[in-house]
């Protein structure tokens, strides 16, 4: 490594600490950052590890890194319903590259200002792997934090936005192929959820972030809120982008259901709350899609899956399931 | 990986997800754990990452891993007069070795309950080297946290317990020798200076935990306060054990100056504070040796040194220089 992790660091990252957000008291520098989070709020914390060839392509450019990665940790946060407050980002690097490190700073720079998450400390180190863990916090309304676990049955069951455009656009750029730039960046420049998330407090009974599939996340739903689910194909297959791209409506729905790179969230809410979800909807604007309900017997079953997608090629592509 | 990640926490972490202080409100197991801070409290927030070959010995067994990078990161809080309030930690295995698990989850568990650090949250990656890293969350009393800058001229400089003791037990065990147990103890199981970080709110002016020695910890000290400094190396060979283990008193004094294993404290205080800090030392009780003073004038001398300890050989270990 030619510069030293101070040079990194002065040159790099100590920029992206001038901007700092309202609750920040002390940023980086000490031996702490200080953050004075609004009063009557709780706290949401979540760190999460990236590595290099394991959760981001080998390879990849500094802005794809930092906007996947920083994406991922984000998400966690929109899925309690929680308010951005700062990060701390611990990076470990092989060689200092100064390409990479310029467009991971960039492309770090303009998120932290987009999501509102003053970078307030972190590390640089030397290892084998390229690594990065970002720890989020953030914060809610004391008691107003959506979990997993509160859902009832026959209530209703959603997915944000375009769940499978993500990996399609992955797929294609893995075969070689140029997506276009509406499909490619679903996967290069992921949105975390946050305002719908932090709309979605007092409406959803149970929220998660979907990062290994909606069956797979659902799944986790599902099981700590100790019920089952009926969900409808039908219901899942509007979007158009995905069915003009994919290779067939099968394909379409298998990403759909399956391809886990979108970080969208899937949430559960009482039918009382349909006509605020579709305001909601209209307002943000996002497609909230209704997917299926709740039900109080174990297992999850899908409803109108055309012939050609096998709950067995769902189970092998997502860890989808019946757990009854 | 024999063990799968999901095996691995549920048999190594979930357990110590049982015990969660009083301000864990939801514990691991949802998108964010969620905490509620005490009211009126600021927080404090420090990430450190440490890996094998580079922050702790290859080979290391599991508890020394766990008892040295987590009291390293702890002792950040203690350096800003912060109590705990939750702890995440990232771990990087590159295999997954049952009795290294159980050694580092049983060091782990029984730190998280003597620091009162919940463990709120984590992950476990695999990778091509072993790391860790650690998220710390504390809170001050809003407005109490001591920075590194506060300092005035005309100040005491202190520093906690017995620096270079960590140092000299790790020499010796590199050495294949085996250190006595009261002195092997410090490196192998450090204590964060937490109560005395919290002790000398209002009282210290500024200050650093040492962890790469106390000369080379002062000079951050002195730089962020923008002063010089005059130290007495008579007030620092005080230490009965690191004289009686070293291999002469100039080592001994230059290990008390450089060595930084021991997550100490260094901090400055006004003289009118010289009596409350006599009685903390009684109270806690620990060492606060008086080591010096500041100055206006840029620059650090080091009055009485030993003719065979040279300025140079503590510029050539610690990073030590004249920065007038």
């Amino acid at each position: 490594m030619s510069l030293s992790e101070f040079e990194i660091i002065d040159q790099y990252f100590t920029p992206l600490g001038h901007w700092q957000g309202p609750h920040t008291v002390l940023g980086p520098g000490d031996d702490c950052a200080v953050l004075s989070p609004p009063a009557g709020h709780q706290l949401c914390v979540s760190s999460d590890t990236f590595i290099e060839g394991v959760h981001f392509p080998v390879g990849a450019n500094g802005a794809l890194v930092a906007r996947r990665t920083l994406a991922g940790a984000v998400s966690d946060l929109a899925a309690m319903g929680s308010e951005p407050l700062a990060v701390t980002g611990a990076l470990t690097l092989v060689t200092a590259v100064p390409d990479w490190l310029a467009s991971f700073s960039g492309a770090l720079s303009a998120l932290i200002q987009d999501w509102q998450l003053p970078l307030v400390g972190g590390n640089i180190s030397r290892g084998s792997e390229l690594s990065v863990t970002w720890t989020v916090i953030g914060s809610v309304p004391a008691g107003s934090y959506v979990t997993r676990d509160g859902a009832s049955a026959g209530e209703d069951i959603y997915v944000s936005g375009w769940p499978g455009r993500a990996g399609l656009a992955l797929s294609k750029l893995q075969a070689g192929q140029q997506p276009s730039e509406r499909l490619a960046k679903h996967y290069l420049a992921p949105t975390p959820r946050l305002l719908l998330g932090q709309s979605l407090r007092g409406l959803a009974s149970a929220m998660i972030d979907v990062s290994d599939g909606v069956l797979a996340d659902l799944n986790h739903l599902l099981q700590a809120s100790a019920l089952g689910a009926r969900l409808n194909a039908q219901s899942m297959a509007v979007d158009e982008l995905l069915l003009a791209t994919a290779d067939s409506p099968a394909a379409a729905l298998t990403l759909f259901l399956t391809a886990g790179d979108d970080y969208e969230l899937c949430f559960i809410a009482p039918s009382s709350a349909r006509a605020e979800i579709d305001r909601l909807a209209l307002k943000l604007p996002l497609p909230l899609n209704r997917i299926g309900e709740t039900k109080a017997e174990l297992g999850l079953m899908i409803e109108n899956l055309p012939d050609s997608v096998t709950e067995s090629m769902l189970i092998k592509t997502s860890g989808y399931r019946h757990f009854s």
